[in-house]
């Protein structure tokens, strides 16, 4: 095996409110899947890492049985595993959509290989997930239900994978795609008219943590946009900016992995 | 998390052959899946590990892009991923089978815990597999595509993860479910009246294992039953007893992690 030399690939995280209809349970929007699937074909990018949260198949499992608050009593062993389950289901539609145009993606699941403490990454086997990128492969990860050695299992977010894999990997950029234009001051579903953000440095991100309120509109078992903010703030700490952005317009996810201009919440340190 | 205790798991083998139809590319054998997946709902093992082969899903593409062989060029690259992911779409299928039946089933996945050399297993994470078990998950793992740090790739065989499994875990028993009733003194698919051997001594099997030629009478990258008896041997030698039997007969994936009595051939060291 070569030497595990300094990359820096994207980070790119696919929303689970992107590619699945979140009012409706297991139901995966595959225009968008497809469409994803046709840019990053376009862009062919030699350095990229997806990652993909867990919608309608994942967050309503994890919350009917509480995997996120660890094991506390019998019944929740099947429901962990249905949880797990429908997560790589919906990983699977991903993949399709990847592998039969040709992408060379390889699916890394976090239950196999990731162990958090307190719901916090704890060990992360990487050894695997180095070597695919370097040698041309697209790895794919999801948000998952996975071991916890204070809890006995959790759930582990999409958004905690992607800020520890930005650091690890010393990303370029993270990008990170969900269904509203970027970061608004109020949640822009509940308020007509709220203002969006168009670039913020670390400080005024962690205003704008401390001013949001629990207020996504889905059930989301791993936090809404507040959350998501908080798991990106080490990154953005570490030097890799972040971009916020609409992966349900067209040629958007293309555009941003291209370092084009488009509409979204630009973040970096200073 | 607990200490580790010791436990003695059944390590139950479902050959790609059972579970799919070798005629036909990418078909799968759901009256077969769904069958075995009621026997074992009634079975009910409190320590089981299940490992399936990959059939006519994953053994064509391996052979089209002659992925044992290891990394050799570029083209390969988009094969080794449609290889890979026509695997988890085959695990995809008996997990359903499996999860919709209400067993606690955990799928792990070789290629994100696994390192081979040489396509021998050098390193293999078992932290997330132990703890699994010993919370009363029923882990699944398959045959699959996966690092190698001389080769750069290669395929992991369902039966070399069995026999590592069972010594590894001090297994209480293996069981080898494929399509024929044991093992014969030459290929019951090709010399009909061959003889089975009901039982066999490590050094009985060794001399089996020297008789036999090479005469699978499908494509398996893997090999056939005579890698399938060079895998087994170090198990039986670990004292792990080992039963090859007819996993398409009715009841006997019951039967057979029941202990009752079925037709088969039963491995023992001495």
């Amino acid at each position: 095996m070569l030497e595990l030399s300094r990359f820096s690939p994207i980070i790119l995280k696919i929303g689970g409110s992107v590619i699945t209809n979140k009012g409706a349970e297991l139901e995966a929007r595959m225009d968008i899947i497809s469409s994803i699937a046709d840019q990053i074909r376009e862009a062919n990018p030699k350095n990229l890492v997806i990652v993909h949260g867990g919608g309608s198949f994942g967050h309503p499992l994890a919350q009917r049985y509480a995997i996120r608050d660890g094991f506390k009593d019998e019944s929740q062993i099947t429901g962990f595993a249905e949880t797990h389950h429908v997560m790589t289901v919906l990983n699977g539609l991903f993949m399709d959509a990847l592998i039969w145009r040709g992408i060379p993606a390889v699916s890394i699941n976090p239950l196999s290989c990731v162990l958090t403490r307190n719901g916090r990454i704890q060990c992360f086997e990487m050894t695997q997930l180095k070597e695919f990128l370097k040698m041309g492969f697209l790895p794919v990860l999801h948000g998952d239900t996975v071991l916890d050695t204070e809890l006995g299992f959790t759930v582990l977010s999409g958004d905690q994978l992607v800020s520890y894999l930005a650091i690890q990997l010393k990303a370029e950029k993270i990008l990170i795609g969900v269904d509203v234009d970027g970061l608004y001051e109020r949640d822009p579903k509940l308020s007509t008219g709220a203002k969006m953000h168009e670039r913020l440095s670390l400080e005024e991100l962690k205003k704008v943590h401390e001013s949001l309120k629990e207020s996504s509109t889905a059930a989301d078992v791993t936090g809404g946009m507040r959350s998501k903010i908080a798991e990106l703030m080490p990154a953005i700490e570490h030097g890799v900016p972040a971009l916020i952005f609409n992966a349900t317009k067209p040629k958007y996810v293309y555009k941003a992995i291209k370092g084009e201009r488009i509409k979204g919440t630009l973040i970096e340190k200073e």
